[in-house]
């Protein structure tokens, strides 16, 4: 009984996500789906590419949260276009709130909408919210075994980033350990090496992003 | 429809938590829930803590996990009782699992249960699990802002403990902002400042475990 409630949901959940992703296909633009657990350098990530890629694309994001509006007031002082979804204490973003917040954007003036998911290594790697492309973050200071002990959000993912390298000697976490664990369910998912704080692995983390974005050939578009 | 039926799984949850608290009760054990993200450190500081608290008290440690044993293993290795508890992709852990376990248990060998939960700062909030004692982790590399984003977590939690301390400069973490928020919602918890890497706030730490165990009278003791 419960257990067709829960496929009841999913299945509508998927549903929805494809709409949404038919919808930015249409328009062009590409979504991105960032999962992570709390705290693992989500927003920090956009903070520092978003002026980057600024240059290129013309991007919105989307900040999932259960409570507050720190994340999306913190992506506003950056000059990016950002809606606050509040999921008010729902452990990850849902297609349907994210279908709302895309039916609010204008997609002819966007290529690419980034959305931040809840802070949740776990839950969030369940739901479909519409996106084409899904990345994984993972601080060095959560630990280099959380790829096999948490694997779904890996073996799901198009990208993972492990982020906070700067903090290697401070944490003891293994990159290529970590690399390890994450092959193990995601064999050919490209993991790249980043820190925030110093810069380092950011313009590499631009370029794939910015390959992506331009590898989206809208449909309709006279070739 | 669908909250019909989460909510007979609160309840359900709840009244089988209740038995489990009963049980420990009565055989004078005490149990303790640590909850926070994956990575923040509680199995790091089991490990630290368990062969001190040895020397005054016998425990056992019930090791929550979505996949692998790796944490049990660990936990096994400083010669502690370990069961690794496995959700097979569950966000959080269950009455019932956790009732299984204790079962399980020589309760009248033990003075303390230390359960550690699934790595999850949002989930495991909303399910008690028979515990008499709520310890929330947030590590200082995950933001001192989380207790405003997920609060939850810390509005329920009979002590706070901000691991990885001595990654202060590295992470710009204010543990006096942190503070702030966690107060907000939950005016009176302890709030410790720990890092297993220098050892720094453990001996406090122990501390206030022992006065816990301590403070529980068993049911038919005579005084």
């Amino acid at each position: 009984m419960e257990i067709q409630v829960l496929r009841n949901v999913f299945k509508r959940n998927d549903a929805l996500a494809d709409v949404t992703r038919g919808m930015l296909g249409e328009a062009g633009v590409i979504g991105f789906n960032i999962i992570s657990s709390a705290g693992a350098g989500k927003t920090s990530l956009l903070e520092a590419i978003l002026p980057m890629l600024g240059r290129s694309m013309r991007a919105a994001v989307l900040e999932g949260d259960i409570a507050t509006t720190h994340d999306a007031e913190r992506i506003a002082k950056v000059g990016a276009r950002v809606l606050q979804l509040a999921t008010e204490g729902g452990c990850h973003l849902s297609a349907a709130l994210v279908h709302e917040a895309v039916k609010r954007l204008d997609l002819d003036r966007l290529d690419a909408v980034f959305v931040e998911n809840v802070g949740n290594l776990v839950c969030p790697a369940s739901f479909d919210i519409g996106e084409h492309v899904r990345i994984a973050a993972l601080s060095f200071a959560e630990g280099d075994d959380k790829p096999a002990k948490y694997p779904l959000l890996f073996k799901t993912a198009d990208l993972v980033v492990l982020t906070k390298s700067d903090l290697a000697e401070m944490c003891d976490f293994n990159p290529a350990r970590a690399e390890r664990f994450i092959r193990t369910v995601n064999p050919d998912v490209p993991v790249m090496l980043v820190s925030v704080r110093t810069g380092h692995g950011l313009d590499k983390l631009i370029d794939w992003v910015v390959r992506r974005v331009e590898a989206t050939i809208p449909v309709g578009t006279a070739v």
